[in-house]
């Protein structure tokens, strides 16, 4: 596929300085732009490359002024990093084949239904009473347990496999090899050392507009549910533990785990790779650093933390910054402990 | 399903103090606890939730001494949580659906031979001269590779991997997406600076009544096995590295990972994101706090470890505590320093 | 399959010392040494087996002298462990059935073309317009998206999932549940609390003799690609960020996780559950401590770093030391700020 860069400066509302009548075929980073491609500066430390670039176009602020002479056709636009993300969209919808239709063999029990326009790929399974929306879609090897419920638009990648009575909303996409619903870790002691499995009859509830990245594992509660609540962000390979609730709109990155019946407030940023207690809470707005260890409940929200045991980000640099004079430290003291004796023996 | 009271006290030896003839339907929380659920208590520091919760009845020990009124119907039994349990567990048997037969489309090679009453799911692929118990529930996209014995009444997830030559003991479950036995981290570093890979020929033997949670993986070792002893419960998303040996009912918390030829004891707790260097050991009944990192073989049984590198728990808590006051310490220095030069420059 | 001494070392080039009619039909390591096992000692430490071990033949240095009397018979090469390795080798062909062939069912579209001697396991799943190597082995409920390309010899075990556009080089191996090229976690904040999903449009590309561990994943590039060059291995469960670029030949180990657009060199070694920040880089010839926290660019090659954040490892180790005396030193200081104030108050 190919447009000029006067039909997508009219995509995107833009005025155009230079050639009108290049021809555009991807889309690149300034740094990397080839002849064919259209790229964007909106962050002031990309400036260098417009001068250097060879994309044949490339999208910037209305006020940008450039201090050099440079090869490529400039498309003015009110905000360059927005208008270049509606290009993204509108690319990826043309490029991204819109799968639809039931492909055999694949294994769909008679008392599920499924809505409209709906894709089931070969080898995907879905069990006995689910109720899939329409749009959905669900790639191969996906495996769905019974009496699942999963809402409009959602996509479920290859791999992916969703315990029974799990509650999936509208909008949400499972990238591949995600769990959702797999038995909460909960084991009692016995006295001979052994422990007994404690059943784990809750079920896990995902809001809608949820993205879960690959590999990503959600524990069905023990009774009761696991919360994801509408707009969660998940990065690959996070653990979520029985009878966790992460709120509205909290984002967390990749390798994160979160023991069982921890709370996550809304609006929270957690960096990848930190490890939260079980039975604690954090408030809306929080933000975490990465490969902290969040070991308590914090109750006054919008705070930044970090480190293992997390404590206030501005501290832990603190000390952080001096942990690594240490050695300098020791020797002070030891200077001090020389100087004491030596004046205490010439008394 | 609705049961009395009345049958539910019968079930577990229980005395009835209030209604015996209310009707109920569902398990909860004694916090979340809805008329026609039963819930339990057993911690003193859920006991003001009694006197609040709309369940309606509630199990408590035989000693319990209300402090105020409440409204629901008290079951006494010797101990409450371990009544609550086995009322979970008949549960579960209810609720949970026993599969059981062969669906197609799934591939058993013709040598395998598969025992009585098992279920092998769509899809599921089960390779040639396996050995495959009584009552072993193989469920859609898992792969059994050559020569793998599973024992009676284990249970392997959907999209469970399990490579040539693994031997399975009796009772397990696999949760979803588990890897057992693909090749342990092996490379021999080469003069041109490539690796070569050192085939991984051994394999891996688990025991009887293990856990292993959701996405977790257990390599294949070098030569002989890698063991996972009776009884160990591994949480998901954890990395088991070739040859190592996991003692008799060990724990361990999810995210974990233990490099190659590490031995751990039997009765160990282990907690989230902990990491072991290689070719080291911990003894039994030893206790790891999370995100702790093991880098040297311990001797002693019976220890708790913490902090990275792992030492004893009571001295990384004492270290973990002067460093938060770092900043006050280097200014009591700065304080001592200035105080000397002072009274040396003064005499 | 049964071998004497005597054709084993004419297959390694060795001369014996002891019985060459003894048939071994298995290798093992000398201290778990059977009758009817062939071994080797390299290690010096793992001399004292040689004199206690069972196994019927063990491998040598030419140069080996021992210090006491022995049952086994000796081989004796100019390199034991090389020795060995090749023997590993030959081994492991022979064991190893060679799978060739389409099983069915299993799903190949139309418009994809596969080379000669590939082998596509049941339920195995090949998109539209993949281009597939000879001598390609894809294992059953292996997932490759549209237009993937998959150099010569490549093996893709169980459950891997490979998204559309990723391009695979030769004689790479991805262990069970790997998946290749999901979505970046990409997200852009609104006014309203939620993200927007920013279109991750790149790819995957990943070199020739690549090594990626069970359950890793390795994200799509939002333009561009993510890049895994020749002869890196990764271990099982590492997270591979958007944009991230892998030198030659590097070796990370489990958990590690590399946050986006980060580049590593050449010929480093990453130690286990590592995290990268985003958008920096580290040169050739790095190494970096299990657990470590790389939160900058580092410019010179060759460093050893270790600790969160990242420092030089010499100075880590000197800071970790007298984190562990915090609480000795605290103590100076008390008795230090003593004297001074009873010399004060003395005077």
């Amino acid at each position: 596929m190919e447009f000029t860069v006067k039909q997508i400066a009219g995509l995107i509302g833009g005025e155009i300085e230079g050639s009108e009548t290049l021809t555009i075929s991807q889309l690149s980073k300034i740094e990397e732009g080839k002849p064919g491609t259209i790229s964007f500066l909106s962050n002031p430390k990309y400036e260098p490359f417009l001068y250097t670039t060879e994309a044949s176009a490339v999208i910037v602020d209305k006020s940008f002024e450039a201090k050099k002479s440079f090869q490529t056709t400039l498309i003015r636009v009110p905000n360059a990093y927005t208008a270049f993300t509606q290009l993204l969209e509108q690319y990826e919808k043309l490029v991204k084949a819109s799968k639809s239709g039931i492909e055999q063999p694949s294994y769909i029990a008679s008392s599920t239904t499924i809505g409209d326009h709906c894709y089931v790929g070969a080898f995907a399974y879905v069990s006995e009473h689910c109720i899939i929306g329409h749009n959905v879609k669900i790639y191969p090897h996906a495996y769905i347990g019974e009496n699942v419920k999963i809402g409009d638009n959602t996509v479920i990648h290859s791999g992916v496999k969703i315990y029974h009575n799990s509650v999936i909303g509208a909008n949400c996409t499972f990238f591949a090899n995600v769990v959702i619903g797999s038995d909460g870790f909960g084991f009692a002691p016995q006295e001979d050392g052994t422990f007994k499995t404690i059943p784990q009859l809750g079920n896990v509830v995902v809001g809608d507009n949820v993205s879960v990245g690959a590999g990503t594992t959600i524990d069905r509660a023990t009774m009761g549910s696991t919360l994801i609540q509408n707009g969660v962000k998940l990065d690959n390979l996070v653990q979520v533990g029985h009878n966790v609730e992460i709120g509205t709109n909290t984002v967390i990155a990749a390798q994160t785990g979160i023991a069982g019946s921890t709370k996550i407030g809304a609006n929270c940023m957690v960096g990848g790779q930190v490890g939260f207690g079980g039975h604690i809470s954090v408030p809306d707005n929080t933000k975490i650093g990465a490969q902290s260890g969040v070991n308590k409940t914090w109750e006054k929200s919008g705070l930044s933390l970090n480190g293992t045991p997390a404590i206030q980000m501005k501290d832990s640099l603190r000390s952080l910054a001096i942990f690594r004079k240490l050695p300098q430290l020791e020797k002070k003291i030891s200077a001090l402990e020389t100087i004491i004796k030596e004046s205490s023996d010439s008394q």
